[in-house]
């Protein structure tokens, strides 16, 4: 009895202790857990952190920086981003950012229309992690969904523009009008021809663009009434349809007298304008592009959009960009990759089409979806009653007297020697925006939004009340007279969009489930986890993603007047400011909207800084062995020659070979590019003395930010002693790859630069650099995802985003430990540390066993894994960059993937299995293979197969396709949908 | 060459002729697709209805109409619900409808609190269709997920009261407590006891849904002060922890000494409270329930929420509603299902332990979530932050010399003797709302969204400006005194929520994963098919669940001032003026949170209009064979004795029985409950004469809305003579199934029912059934999902409401005629035509072959589809409904389905498979199954068991355990998650 009392008793004193512990002791500061999102960001828990540290061998995450990064760069202070905060703190910052901007009706048009994204397609694609956080289909056997979707915008964009051959999308209309002079100017038979005409009435933007390029290339561009194009000896020519008066004209003899002369003919076209109009390619265009945003896309201040590009067949190989392809796999059955890759950046480096890599699949997914979802008469639909409301609107304003620029539209009328002023004011009052231009012209475009009761506002608007117009009594008369704006000759006769693909889905439930069906096919980070080496697939938070659906975000028009935008001026000042801080640079341009269109942007600045010096001459651009293929393209872009320096064996920069050649092209000597830490996953020591020895040569240093999420809150590229870089949003700062883009690619720079980034013809905020060239379509990219970057760093703040920093190393550190023991890991820096990411070397293996890289890697399929990078910067290896967000546990799965991969591979290597018919060869093995019966005869069991790991039995994904066939679909090259019957 | 020209010319004449044709010919109004979502909502597009129609031997739906629906009830004219309208124009009016809902800094508790919900749950579950759209988990072969998630949610509800088995949730707190008084009396020992107790400190919605319940059952209750209740004879008590002032007790020697009398011992907890609490199981209670709502679920005006309700083992056999149980599958792994399903209404009718049929799943679910995603320490921080708020708060109120009600507390505080009208009017002026109770008592409960900066502007709104209190400074002395307000005797010492689910995914990552793990287990309706005869699981639009998460919606206390409340207000107005016109009844009543709770509130508002006749002892209701369980269920709840009528061969209603049992116990007759059409999914043609001759008998008509969707537009219970009926919005309205709930079950009345529909005790908008009793604990049930309802209705208008009937029909006949050609159809009705469902017979081929019901119905998993309704009405049988959301290409593809498995069932019938080895006996097949080298000896093959045909190929399922052994669970109860080791 005393015994029980005693227990009772401790029991309670220990009651005691804790409840002083727990409820006392903490201080409400304490409680309140400010730092909570950075333990939802990051993977390992203090505890795991704590055990991986152990095994890696440092005391703490400190430590370890100090162990793997140089001393000489590391930051002497912590950054000073602010505090961390909350989810809901953060949401609520943004959401006072987000009232700032006035969301008005816009007839601005230009590009960028209102739209009403299906709910089903914003639910299921826009806002669903199975879309938005999967990667470039790079590794095709798990990723069939989307490789059909986007083979869906393919056929939308080649029905609809009239052409032969699609893009699986480049980054918005303007850059997609330097691609097509770009492309011209590679496949014109006019070879002596350096001239590129562009008609005076495409969108200001886009010559914005085009002349931009133009001026990298050498090319001379002329601007004129579209009939003199026939004056010139051109090597290609621009022209838009509708024209930016809303103008629409028949250009089929014009495009014909070009052609016969050897000039490449491209055409600006709108998506839903060609669902009523003849399109370009029937009138004889070579290459159709333009935006896909009003197909179900919002505005977004500007982006993320998806441009098509569309060519003639012949022009096939000398296509920018990525481009789906049908071929077949090892069982014979149909299936989708990427084709002709080999004409990318990636693989031909200077020598590429384009240095485009990040394109705009999830935005391309979604406008193949809305077509899918309305079908042809659905979107014939909807067109139609585009340019009824014009016909009305236009019917009304010449009753009233006023003069129309345009005498036939799809969508927009344009009004001459009016009283702009007063039709302004009270336009603005109403909540209405115009295109106004410069030359005393106001433009109406309208849009799927546009409702009756908008033209009743707009005539009130325009005219003033008291005009006694009615919509209803003037869509009568029109019908009644069969009238249309759209000349005979330009009517569209042609079926499009016939496949089974449009003509299936138009419930709401078909939809749901086709989307879902494709969604099951791929691979994405909700699954597990996409080791990408220079990826940096991290976490995209749901927190970070809610703004961007959000009205104020979504609905804003990139050209709308400056202070309706305050919320978006805000927002991006926050963000600059953060990243200037964050790059140790002056001042940030955040316009580029990919990494590749940053790197150019940012080899423009140090262009134009040459020659603002007087040293236009200036045109060798250093790159080292080791560097991303996408920066010798992007060289080439501006118009740079380069030169390629050499490396050591540990895949350092040799310094002796590049000061050789800094200093014997001292006088032509432009810049350096160079990856920090270098493609080989390491700090190279050297990194200062480089950025020294190309000042001392007179050149600039473009540090490349691809691998920014090793620096972040550790050291800086501005710090380091670089001049400017690009920032893959989309890679350090959690935006997420949309399945092979959205990105962002803003650029930092010292002051020295900061003149000479890239402005904007439209948007002119008042700063130095506004009359520079722009380099995309609208003045801050893709705005609309701004927001993801901006919450990711202000839920982080200074303690977040250097905890994940150092979190990224200890992830690759572990990793890198852990598989020494099984795998060569190829490079390694100061301490025998990696940085990010690390490099693992299979060479020795192949050569040993006959298992190639690219059976390990999709071997990895089998496991649930996205396989690394193949290859890359190395022939042979495969580059694993967890990131911070990857746990413990899932770090130890993939470890034990990877460990039980190279016990298959010992089996191979000991003859145990056939070189040719073991898991690894076999790889991936999908439902099909499971079930044949001759599976029996191979030396390995189903089980083995499929299952070789309880992980993988407990969460099985299957690849539904198998091995891929490449070369068999690029001689066989098949870019559309195929029919049905192949399917099935 | 003049055959060119010729072809030339009639392209171009073509061409015009398009060209007028599409585009002139069409008004503005054709082309505006008012009409758009209605083909969205309805499966077949027009060409496949004609298709179809002509199939049925139908000339157009009216003509299937005529055909099918017996004229006498038949709708003179359409209804005037209004015109359809676009899924924008839609949003519009509801945004406007939202803006009008001010959501104030809700103060008020009593069981409703802010919640954030995280936002990873928020995206990949409560805004996910994967999750929304599934049905209650009877086939748990392709559940095992949501039944993890239940599971969970079982753990949690146990580990934190401190009981033994809990159940997968209740409807609301105040309903589990009628159900706690309920199981009481069933389990007491006290058998003569007739009183159940009522502490007078219980929230009042939760006194008042008791004592409705007690006075149904003829129970007295009795109320007063927590230690008066040794004072009585009783056969249960039930007592609240924290009580309505926040106050917090020891009951551990009351509970004690009430249970040496034979008392059952229930308590009505708090969730958050638990967490730092002592739990009542501690204190010896033999119940515990509450709401879940504050874990992740937000107020939404009222519901929906999960209540849970955990109870000492011994008690296991009496539970209310559903238990998740671990039971095993074929291949012996662990596999989860519900379990004692024996004793659920569906069985056991007026035997059952309740009529609970419909859950909380979703947001069970969610609540679980939760609390895996925060994990103990996560909660545990949450829990001490709101309850030093609320320490600091009391401090500074104290110092102020105001008087506090209770001296301990977790969150709430309650302050008597002050300036009421001053405070709330400085209160309501800050757009805060506090609890003001009738006894000049207000009351403050804080909960996780509480900041420091809330108790400061609270200690403006209560003392006025110039207090000079700081929050900071409070909380320093507090520390420093070591000061908490829970007593040390009250601190929880056990630990909590031990098991790993809830201590391995505490980030972002690991937590989307293990959600989409779960996920990807279930069959939903983003996959296929879900034909469950009388469930009618049609298309959950996404533009009608997006207002669901709008903080207008979301974010409002249920009893707030009802002019803060003015968009809800409206929303239900124009719900019930569409329910009233739909229904033909003359009042509807929104509260029933449920299906089986309308039934209950329907029947109760016939009791109360007997007795206000003097009719008290009418007490017979009347119910065919054919019957739900639940009416049967439903009637004993209300008090009422269940007299079961006949029905002929075909499954119709005994007339002459009906009749005769009418008129034999008409002094006591109080209804009949019939469903129509009736449950064997015919129109019976003597609907109007049951009315009669209950009418005739003084009886009154319940009747029972569950197939709705075949009367919506074409007939109405109140057009056909009923007086009352309750809908399942849930299943003709739209609202999703949840997977297991949420539904909504308001009722619609006869003008004579009005004045007795169920009213609130806190929320009285001035009508005349304000005075009565409540079943709900909110004023109108789950008002946060009405919106669904109300866009569905909304959107369709009058003409798509009609339709979507009429094409339910369709699909059923289409069906039915389709599978008549191999299986027996059981009913039909004029014409040979089914309502919206058909029940097909499998008695004789199992008599024939062997094959079960169950056999076809796991076989149709293999297949990609749910199972229909299984022996309900009838044994034996299968109840198929399509309803009008499912495309013909999916009902041909179900059908494809069923022949196929006719054609195995033919094999089994020739001998050529053995009766207990074929794909029927074996399945579901899982992929253990294909990977089994046994496999081989079976006598068909893996490709025979898993793709059985070509579309299961394109689109496979995979149920994730084998056929589930439910006696085994059932024998070996556990309803708690196991040990990890058992899922590897």
């Amino acid at each position: 009895m005393p015994r029980r009392i005693g227990l009772r008793r401790l029991r309670l004193r220990l009651a005691d202790l804790e409840y002083k512990f727990i409820m006392t002791k903490q201080t409400l500061t304490q409680l309140e857990q400010h730092e909570l999102f950075l333990t939802r960001h990051i993977g390992p828990n203090a505890a795991q952190q704590q055990e991986m540290l152990s095994f890696v061998g440092a005391e703490s995450l400190d430590d370890l920086t100090a162990q793997t990064v140089p001393g000489a760069i590391r930051l002497p202070q912590d950054l000073t981003i602010g505090d961390s905060c909350g989810e809901a703190e953060g949401i609520a910052y943004i959401r006072n950012i987000a009232d700032k901007n006035k969301v008005f009706k816009s007839y601005i048009g230009m590009g960028y229309y209102g739209v009403q994204v299906p709910n089903v397609i914003l639910r299921n694609v826009f806002e669903n992690p199975g879309w938005y956080t999967a990667y470039t289909p790079y590794q095709p056997e798990i990723a069939q969904g989307r490789l059909e979707a986007i083979l869906n915008f393919q056929q939308m964009s080649m029905d609809l523009t009239g052409l032969d051959l699609a893009s699986a999308s480049l980054l918005d209309e303007a850059s997609a009008g330097a691609e097509a002079m770009a492309l011209a100017k590679r496949v014109s038979k006019a070879k002596k021809a350096n001239i590129f005409f562009v008609a005076d009435d495409v969108f200001p933007q886009t010559l914005d663009v085009v002349q931009t390029r133009a001026e990298c290339f050498g090319f001379e561009v002329v601007v004129g009434p579209a009939a003199d194009a026939v004056n010139y000896e051109l090597f290609g020519a621009l022209f838009q349809y509708s024209n930016r008066h809303g103008q629409i004209s028949d250009f089929t003899a014009l495009f014909s007298e070009l052609r016969a002369k050897n000039v490449v003919v491209t055409v600006a076209a709108d998506l839903m304008a060609l669902m009523l109009l003849k399109s370009p390619g029937a009138m004889g265009a070579d290459v159709v592009f333009g935006s896909a945003q009003r197909f179900g896309v919002p505005m977004g201040y500007g982006g993320p959009h998806a441009a098509f590009f569309v060519a003639r067949d012949e022009h096939k190989r000398s296509m920018p960009g990525r481009i789906i392809g049908v071929s077949k796999d090892t069982r014979g059955n149909m299936a989708l990759r990427m084709a002709m890759q080999t004409r990318e950046q990636h693989i031909r480096r200077e020598k590429a089409n384009s240095n485009i890599c990040t394109a705009q699949i999830l935005l391309a997914n979604m406008a193949s979806f809305y077509a899918v979802f309305h079908g042809p008469q659905g979107l014939k639909t909807i067109a139609t009653r585009i340019n009824r409301l014009a016909d009305i609107l236009a019917f009304g304003l010449k009753a009233k007297g006023l003069s129309l620029v345009n005498d036939a539209w799809f969508d927009t009328v344009s009004v001459k020697g009016a009283d702009i002023g007063a039709i302004q004011a009270r336009a603005i009052a109403a909540g209405i925006n115009l295109r106004i231009d410069a030359d005393g012209v106001f433009g109406i475009s309208l849009d799927e939004t546009t409702l009756r009761s908008d033209i009743a506002d707009l005539f009130d608007a325009i005219l003033g009340a008291g005009h006694g117009l009615d919509v209803a009594a003037i869509d009568a008369q029109l019908v009644a007279a069969n009238s249309s704006s759209i000349p005979a000759a330009l009517v569209r006769t042609d079926a499009v969009l016939t496949h089974p693909t449009f003509n299936r889905y138009q419930s709401e439930t078909e939809m749901m489930r086709y989307i879902k069906r494709l969604e099951n096919k791929d691979l994405a980070l909700n699954h597990s986890m996409i080791s990408l080496g220079s990826c940096t697939m991290k976490l995209n938070a749901a927190v970070e993603m809610l703004p961007v659906s959000w009205p104020e975000f979504a609905n804003m028009h990139p050209f709308c007047p400056l202070d309706q935008a305050e919320g978006y001026t805000q927002l991006i000042n926050e963000l600059s400011e953060y990243l200037v801080k964050i790059t140790g640079y002056d001042a940030v341009c955040i316009q580029p909207n990919s990494g590749a269109q940053g790197e150019y942007a940012g080899l423009l600045a140090i262009k134009k800084y040459h020659e603002s010096r007087g040293d236009a001459h200036r045109d060798i651009c250093l790159i080292p062995q080791s560097a991303h293929g996408t920066n010798p393209a992007s060289a080439q872009l501006a118009g740079m020659k380069v030169v390629v320096t050499a490396c050591d064996k540990q895949g350092n920069v040799d310094l002796d070979d590049l000061r050789a050649k800094a200093s014997e092209l001292a006088d032509s000597l432009s810049c350096i590019m160079i990856t920090y830490p270098s493609t080989h996953g390491v700090y190279e020591e050297s990194i200062r003395e480089v950025c020294d020895i190309v000042h001392q040569y007179g050149g600039q240093v473009y540090l490349d930010g691809a691998n920014m999420n090793a620096q972040v809150g550790l050291t800086s590229p501005g710090f380091i002693g670089a001049d400017v870089s690009h920032l893959n949003l989309h890679k350090t700062f959690a935006i997420p790859h949309g399945g092979g883009g959205p990105g962002m690619g803003p650029i930092g720079v010292k002051s020295h630069l900061a003149p000479f980034v890239a402005g904007h013809t439209v948007v002119k905020p008042g700063r130095e650099s506004d009359h520079n060239g722009a380099v995309s379509a609208a003045p801050y990219g893709s705005a609309s995802i701004l927001p993801i970057s901006w919450m990711y760093i202000k839920l982080l703040g200074t303690k977040g985003i250097k905890q994940s920093t150092q979190t990224a190393l200890l992830n690759a550190n572990y990793v890198m430990k852990k598989l020494s023991a099984h795998y060569p890991v190829l490079f390694t820096g100061r301490n025998d540390r990696v940085a990010h990411e690390c490099i693992i070397d299979l060479r020795p293996l192949k050569e040993a066993s006959g298992v190639t890289e690219m059976d390990i890697a999709k071997r990895l399929n089998d496991y649930g894994f996205h396989a690394p990078t193949m290859s890359f910067p190395v022939a042979g290896t495969l580059m694993i960059e967890p990131t911070e967000s990857e746990s413990k546990v899932e770090l130890d799965r993939f470890i034990e993937a990877m460990v039980s991969i190279r016990g298959e591979i010992a089996k191979v290597e000991s003859g145990e299995w056939p070189v040719d018919n073991n898991p690894l060869h076999n790889a991936p093995h999908t439902m099909a293979d499971i079930m044949d019966p001759e599976f029996d005869s191979r030396p390995y069991s189903r089980e083995v197969a499929v299952f070789p790991s309880a992980a993988v039995k407990a969460n099985k994904f299957w690849p539904t396709v198998n091995r891929i066939d490449d070369v068999y679909g690029d001689r066989n090259l098949m870019c559309s949908c195929v029919p049905l019957s192949d399917y099935e």
